[in-house]
């Protein structure tokens, strides 16, 4: 339980959601900071959060307001670095305690970056594509005194595509009067994206994978892959494992869970998400109707792909009874 | 009860406070708000929220943060505008409710002002000159990426003097590399502070209590009137309302209550708080040790000038009764 | 006809239209300015054209461009001051000279404003509403570079009305991050526009037409006038004319023409065009079917109030006539 | 002829020049451009078009004009980039082609820039060095609002040469209160210039020329080449061209042509123009007195190093005759 | 003398100049200012000073250097104001001088500015029009990061004229992209000059004359004035003197003294010096050849209008001689 | 001596200092830089000098004010760059010779900045860490119109270290709003501080040594070095020579010299003074009393650590006679 006293007073402790998840993590490890624990306090406070009212006029003429976030968490090491999420279920809590991992993922791999995170409170679903648009433009539009190539650097997360991230350029280009690429990540090769950017989580993912096999002494060909959640990360890492050999023997996704002990086909898989939109459906695995027992697949690497708070103190026993 | 599903998602509905006593007083006008009630659903909605973490060095050394907010409700008719208050109990929803009543008020007498308000997590009393200077200067650089002539301009509110504004006005004219005398009000009158300013929120009060007296035919020499709080409001108030003739029968401060039901000698009682701090112990009146008696004394006039929340339902019973 | 070295080579002499009115206008003026000819060349060349294009989605997914302009022909006497003219004939020529003519009516006025003008070239009937909206946004992100308060100061003109005008002073105040009242002129009061306004035009024209009937020892009680164009210039005219006792003979609009030598009730007239959107079946005067008549109708007051360039050397003649 | 909707109304059909050229060349590639002729009718209309009145003192006193010009076609794949030229044939169609072309050539070679270009109408040969520079300075003085390392950089381009570049990155240095050396690029070396800058143009045609060469098996050494133009790029194309082995048959200038078949001593002919101003009188050739002469001479290689407009459909006649 | 601890290191003891008369000053008026003497030591710093370095080009086509000067004193009651004066005399101490002076000026009349001076060390009669011209306005480029409308505003002084204020103007409005009256004053009042500037400081010296003379008891109609220094101040002051019923007794300028017991003819003094450029031969007086002798002239008010330091403590002595 | 008539008026002939030895220094190379040397006006002249009042609250309530200096010398090939001396005998001609060596040094190897420096004429050792922090930042907020990643970087100097450049660099990013590592450089390496810069000078010192040595064909092992400063950049020469092979024969510093011809132990030599202070009383070596018998001291090179100005004319004159 997170220390009361550290609490924002904006977050009433039965409320912390992912925030307290953080601040309990900053607390198991400071006994082990010595000299630098000093910067504790620091982090346990965002250095930064601004709420923005996103107000848009829907297709029927009516108005329509999200709750829009971004929250720079620490930017000592450089600009703020992070995703925006669009999702119905984004609270301040959540989006404080991503930018907080955020400055703590940047200084693990030692790049020149602070931590930050936004998004907005819409279930993006039931935004016709002119509304998406108007929302994305009107949160950048609210946000870009905090934003630029030298301050926060914006990136996609989770609904937020390429062509999101042009918007948001776009009107951040259109603000100053001139185009600024460095505004934000994510963006289409053409227009200054990385090469490699599509599949970089999902490779992340494998490379290590791979590492962390070959410390245990458990060699990658022929091992068995579980992987939850098929977007971006999880089906490009399932990819990658399964063309080095590994059988990727379940995939879960928000619709349902596919097994195959003798490891699915990720291409044709691919192709049947692509074509229906979630792994529910497809002729070469074998459908399972309770969502629990993903858990109890028998697999040597477990690939957790999906949105956070999916795997609690429970998870390891049932691992362990399989 | 506000309607639930207008309550940010980082106010719970067990912890809406001020703000959704505001949401409340919403709903309740709307109703008579005829082709304007369009505009409700924006007034839930302040447009920008930023809350910073403002760290200073204590005397002693060690580091010690506040929760520093700014809240910028509406800007539609001009700059924000709005006091900043440096208090312990200050909430984000507490600067919420105050920044939307200040568009409220500046709309209602036709200012060319929006809404704001802003305020520091502090009880400033537990802070030496040097901390306290460096508190404020430090919120100012945090926060001043929204703040200015143009765009909104702070003022005093609790616990925040002269003496403090000129700091804010300092930092940010630093910061700028020139004076810019506008960015805050409430300034001492050789920096450009206004005429009547120290004294005008009082003789506001005094002003309306006399038009509000003769709409119903009360004759205000000889009224009685009874004050609670006697800061910067209620103890001008008490003077210009005791030079008018009324009688001040009750004074309630933070630490006491005097009575008089002839009439309190208005001058004295400043003179005895300037020199002990409180009402306590004033020789020309009775002192009450139950503060709830203030609400039963007779009166004519009551003047709230303590802080928000002291009058609820039942108050007006209590007079009622007596 | 305009010297020809002055024609820039944008303008071919063939397509000066407008531009090549006001030259004309400038050399036939020259003879007479004694010492400050030496002006003419800076007043014969606009110092600044901005032309952008304007693209925007249109409602079916489609994407249109127009071209957009904003010309600043001389700031010397303060910040640009010009409407901005959204019809399907604006042409780089016609902005040129109406910015000019905005350069000379602020001087003989001795209000501290340049001349300025804009215009996009769109028949803004054939766009929806949303269109409408994302076009004016877009042209002004597109010029915010050079507008502003102390700069350019856009106002309404032909088919630009308070909606678009608080369009635009919405998109220039998001990309400043604070809302920017004094960007535009035209502004609804609410928003901080002037009082007077809407009928200011039209109510100049009816003062400047009575120091007129004045000077020619006219009595304005009984006086004819003729109204060319109805919309907010013409009608507040006609109605001021009519209030003050003039008989108001003759209208014309975009769709026809009519006419009453008794004086037409001109609260019903509009009453009429405020329903049908035109003058064309008004039942209290007579309908002419040749638009031409209307030049030789009996008036002693002709008032233009329609587009620019109706009237020619022609003119005249025709008067003379009736 | 470029499809009519499509010309700007400030370009009548009768003088579209340059721009026509354009428009068509796009026509022509559009059918072979397939899911990407999306994008056709945006790169058919310039995003921002700058025109601005450059007046000076010249040096007796009397104040001359000059038309400027600043053409950002595309900024999509980086800050515009494209060079300035002095000239009195620049025309706002020029600049408009000229500012496409460079949208086009900086994406083929694929390098982070859009295309611009600028220009001043002026013969520069009829100014003083003080007149030069005071025209230099008030052109970027009036541009610098759109120009800058992030936004737009000039570059050289006819008639505008190192020290042009100098004062424009001065006047741009001096506005922004410190040096800017990414303004421009052709900047000399000691103030931050590429090495090789100043031959780069003719040796990409030197080995481009030396490519296409071997793709149609042709050999270098001994194969006749004939260059137009003998400036920057001609001059120094022909000197490589001829250290290869290759032979110089022909040279034109705009004073005259100069022929050897056996091949001219370019090291020779250089120092004759730096001499002369011109080829004519050159010894070691003969001189041929009709310029059609020139399209007929026998080569294998021809360079066209002089100003655009030179070929059209005729010529490849001409080289088929001879 | 000066207390040495507080000699600027720049500035040394023997070289303190007009600096030292005015800390001098402060020390002589210290002992009164009871509470406030706090802030002497504030007083005796100037805030900023600025040095740059000035290069024109000669009209010769040599490089000439100048050293100029901004020094804001004191901008705490709002942007600093002060002259800019060009002279070979001016040196950091004076115009450190001038711009405290300033400082106190605008405190003593209650005007919101604070106190600021500029000069450069030229002596521009030794400059053509072209060089002055740059020098100006390269002047301002070098110093137009710390002056604005918000921040300092410079104003004519010795050897500054309307022409130089324009084209200080024109050099910052470039640069910023838009005109910008504010940044000067003493601006012609076709470009926003205020009426009635060019004879205030003369006016001033006569109202205040007269109040003394009020005060004193001394009628003026008939007294005797003598006036030194004939230009903007001293010729205007005489001719509002004189128009008053004052007998000018005596003026000196630059070249010469000029006297005439019962009165001089202010009218015809001053035309004579428009056209010889002096009082010297003027026929109307008796020329004086020893100027020391101005100082023993009869007269009941002296106008000291020439530069700083004509006066010192030997003067009074010789009056009392008279 | 240096030509009176290039002296700057704030600083007289006699008072020259170290400016008038970086004059005299031109004045020496003037004859070998052939046509270079229209440049050396420029050199004599700094661009930009800013002195600014310092003031800080001391930790007992009172105001202390310092001499803040920031000199631009020269910034034609790129950003001004150079350190920030804190030290009681700063003086501005010290700050701009400085600044001018800076220039040339920069040139010299190449790097793409000009020269600047700065400094507070303050002794920091009697100003607590509070006090130091204050005035660090003070200074910043003064200067920090004229600095910048891309304007003007600070360094380290004498007495400013890792600490101060981060306060620096956390004032100039909190006016900012955003962290600007770019800002200073020196700055600790988890804040972007160089690898290697903490050392660079000394092994500067170092390298040059050890080629000068090649050179003339000493061979660097077993020769003898004598350093006057064991500070940054003394004690880091001493030991890499040393580790070299060098017999580190003497060391000087502010307290006392120390010798040994055999070669003092250089590690010793470090922890004796960073536990004592100085080089005093080190058991290792011989202390000698009178300092000017280093300059007789034997050896093959003397490292100059010191501040600057230590040698004349007269020290080759004391080796001679060793």
């Amino acid at each position: 339980m997170a220390n009361p006293h550290q609490i924002p007073s904006y977050l009433k402790q039965e409320t912390l959601g992912p925030w307290g998840v953080y601040l309990e993590q900053i607390d198991r490890v400071t006994p082990y900071l010595g000299n630098l624990a000093r910067w504790v306090e620091t982090l346990k406070r965002p250095k930064r959060i601004l709420v923005v009212d996103v107000p848009i006029e829907r297709d029927d003429g009516s108005i329509a307001h999200f709750e829009g976030y971004r929250v720079q968490h620490n930017t000592s090491r450089g600009p703020g670095k992070g995703g925006v999420r669009f999702h119905q279920d984004v609270t301040l809590s959540e989006v404080m305690a991503l930018s907080a991992w955020m400055t703590v993922k940047n200084a693990a791999v030692n790049v020149p970056y602070g931590g930050a995170k936004g998004g907005i409170r819409v279930d993006p679903k039931t935004l016709s594509q002119g509304e998406l648009q108007r929302m994305t433009r009107r949160y950048i539009s609210e946000i870009n005194i905090i934003i630029g190539p030298n301050k926060d650097i914006p990136a996609p997360d989770v609904n937020t595509n390429e062509q999101i991230m042009v918007w948001m350029m776009d009107t951040y280009s259109m603000n100053q009067g001139s185009t600024a690429s460095g505004v934000v990540t994510g963006k289409p090769i053409s227009l200054g994206g990385s090469l490699g950017r599509h599949e970089a989580t999902g490779r992340g993912v494998f490379v290590v994978g791979c590492e962390a096999a070959s410390r245990i002494g458990l060699d990658i060909k022929g091992a068995r892959v579980a992987v939850q959640g098929f977007g971006n990360v999880g089906a490009i890492a399932a990819r990658l494992f399964s063309e080095a050999g590994v059988r990727i023997v379940a995939v879960q996704d928000h619709a349902g869970t596919i097994m195959r002990p003798s490891g699915l086909d990720v291409a044709a898989l691919q192709a049947h998400v692509a074509a229906t939109g979630s792994v529910v459906g497809f002729p070469g695995g074998e459908e399972i109707s309770d969502r629990e027992q993903f858990w109890g697949v028998e697999c040597d690497i477990l690939v957790p792909a999906a949105l956070e708070q999916q795997i609690d103190e429970k998870t390891p026993g049932r691992f362990a009874q399989s």
